[in-house]
């Protein structure tokens, strides 16, 4: 892929690692995908903040604002150690673009595999005032076709970003959750799942706003039991479309994440989760959708070989309009699988 | 209270005790009642377990059936001790009683409370067979008036089980969530919530079973939530009503933890709490009712006094039921604490 | 310090790292010594782990056995990253020392401190069979100076630990809790604190054991109780002693944390800790020490300097024998600072 550009000697890399734990894994003991972005959005975090504090003034904090499309490219284990490294490849004014890689690394065999490459976008929030973005240090890079290219992945992405808000400001009205057990198998309502979530001090960033890691794992935990609940078997995250983090969440909010299943393919199933915060004593501000993503399962069998997925079984127009919507984005994303790798071979 | 009989050399008592840490709490410090219900849990399966092992023969782990109505009888806060003792009071053929007290000790002032008196129930299930329930190994009584007292206590708690089970059997069908934000404040709608867990290791004991600790800890946070929904104030758990664990809980179970409103006094609210089970990969076990417990709530102002609470409204002859039950419920603790005032004094 | 050779290709060195938050700190924020033994013993575990798997044959983990004399240098606060690396320094046939630096930054304000070193040993034990301690790899060194140094801190260790496992064999009578609120304040008796753990499953390696970093964190968390209760101020760990980890401590025990304060200094708090273990269900195995270990508190004003302690009442010849063990330890551990500041002028 890209290289990163050098930035100032201030602010240059960064690695977390950690060894993967029963309780990061599902019971057949594939790492879940959260707490991967969870992984990731901290070091994203972290260098950001870093850089954005290279200059006198203000003293900011590095708040998340979008996750490009991300592929889960190998299940990771209990016992491996994670690494996840961090380098920032992009700066406008007010945002940061951050490039990261996870590579999982079997320390009793040595074997080694890059799982995860993900694309961050974080912009800078003033300490003093909550609302006031503050200016991004501009990086140097190593020559101007670099500075090009991020450039034009800076617009793509700031071109998407108004669109989803458009989008999620119609989509106001929550998801429905209806009982679930008068459901029949395999319908949309019978895997509908969502949970409900106290946001606490450890949540939270110096501000009190959640972190977006936090957020990602607990959409990622409801994108799984609804895979889990369709198909009955052994599930782990295969991709995670953009996501975009319209608004900030503060401590003491109760959180709603809610999933619900939009597409299946011969082996994959597609999720869609909500995100609304509820800032409980602060009632007079009103609940709001806080963020919304695609997330993509796949089905594993004992020897971790994707299984094909039962068909999801639609009820009504507006199901089989989603089910439309995610198809033409597998399809999509499909071809660009395809054109990347003609393109590297 | 009543003072514990000698038990067996080797499990006499135990004492729990740890910090209380900002995860515990709320915004405002105030410890989660549901962080105290998973401490008492912890201590009581600790000496549970340990006694049931002191005879050779199957080794087993104490499975908790019930815990007796709990008063919080003080908050307690972030940066506090909290010691929790317990120790066997009874024991029958198959089954351990253990009585747990909680001490807040503010370790700056030197100031300490007793928050809590708890009594709990335990079953031993053998480690080679899940199913197989093993013989409890009978404690000492200082006086056979104990052993009498306790009996009775057993005789007492063994039919109210029944009886709940009953009850329960009836109350299958689960709390319907309609859509929360069409429903006017301080009805039932609008504060009910739920949430779903996926049981992980570290949930559960050696067994593969979730901890009774660990799903009281959720149902209080449901609980909460609802408290909050209603009155949009700083909210604390007051009370526990009898809790009953029918059915374990299996590792990789998803739980489904919802939570209503039933009734409000001028200064509680008390919220009916239903725990279902869903075996996601054993589905043909189908989805069962595991527990179902009041929790009553009160709200605070900035100096912890108690705030009047806004009255429930009520839809529909179903709530109007409810509420009535709850009314008693209410009465009846209130003639019981006061009876219990006048015997001490 | 010493520099590290340079180890084998495939085991060089490694980097942990992450954001301090609030449940790592106490109420003032100052982080726990805990946090930082536990974040330096899982950066050991990950690279003795790895190094002692590069060569073909039993698969392994590496099992803290000891860590050396540490001093913490300066407080880190919430909101600050923690980076931890670890290289290894020395190999034995059945051992791997490992050198750790811990460094604080602060993003927003760019400064950096090294707050810890420590030095680590580990034992392989291999997977296939708990009891055997496999082979370690030799690390290259760059000169042969290297390699003598590091054999004499070998040899150093050893006979301390032999030591070490002698005395503990006397000590098997475990600290004695009394009611602490009948003892009058400053005593030893009155600020003795014990903690027990159920060991579950996140709290272990591979093998099943509990990490070493896992029972340090327990430690200081006692330790730093009983210094609270001692002075009532705002404490911090100091430095640790040398620690043997004799016995091994396996899931699904429970440990008894226990710690006294021994002496007292005009700015420091002793305070000797006792790690018991008890396999609840082979019970038969019977209760036994693991570990035990010196602790040194020191009390901080709100602008975390350093305030005076008060002196520690002591009752009976046994404390006043422990006082003067402790004093010789401070006056010691003092003369050999002394002596390394001259060294490095």
């Amino acid at each position: 892929m890209m290289s990163a550009p050098n930035s100032e000697s201030t602010s240059p890399s960064i690695q977390i690692c950690r060894i993967m734990r029963p309780d990061d894994a599902n019971i057949v003991g594939n790492v879940h995908g959260g707490t991967i972005l969870k992984m990731i959005e901290e070091a994203g975090c972290i260098i950001g903040t870093r850089h954005c504090n290279t200059r006198s003034g203000d003293r900011c904090v590095a708040a998340l604002a979008r996750v490009e499309r991300t592929d889960f490219l190998y299940p990771m284990f209990i016992g491996e150690v994670a690494h996840v490294s961090a380098e920032i490849s992009y700066t406008s004014k007010h945002s940061v673009e951050v490039q990261v890689t996870v590579l999982s690394e079997n320390i009793l065999t040595g074997a080694k595999k890059v799982t995860n490459k993900a694309t961050l976008w974080y912009v800078p929030f003033s300490l003093q005032n909550v609302d006031k973005i503050t200016e991004v240090p501009p990086i140097e890079y190593s020559n101007p076709e670099q500075e090009e290219l991020g450039k034009k992945r800076y617009e793509a992405q700031k071109l998407e970003r108004m669109e989803t808000k458009e989008r999620n400001g119609e989509v106001i009205a929550a998801v429905s959750v209806p009982e679930r057990h008068t459901k029949e198998p395999y319908t949309v309502g019978f895997s509908q799942s969502s949970l409900i979530h106290l946001i606490g001090p450890s949540d939270c960033t110096l501000h009190g706003f959640v972190h977006g890691g936090v957020t990602m794992k607990l959409m990622d935990e409801v994108a799984g039991i609804v895979a889990a609940r369709h198909c009955k078997t052994n599930i782990v995250t295969a991709s995670v479309d953009a996501i975009n983090f319209h608004r900030k969440i503060k401590k003491g909010c109760v959180i709603t994440v809610s999933g619900r299943m939009t597409f299946t393919s011969n082996k994959s199933m597609e999720i869609e989760v909500f995100v609304d915060a509820d800032p409980l004593v602060e009632a007079e501000k009103g609940k709001y959708r806080a963020v919304t993503a695609f997330f993509t399962y796949i089905s594993l069998d004992k020897e971790n070989k994707s299984l094909p997925v039962p068909p999801l079984k639609l009820e009504g127009e507006e199901e089989q309009k989603r089910f439309e919507e995610g198809k033409a984005r597998y399809l999509q994303s499909k071809a660009k699988r395809l054109a990347e790798k003609e393109q590297n071979q």
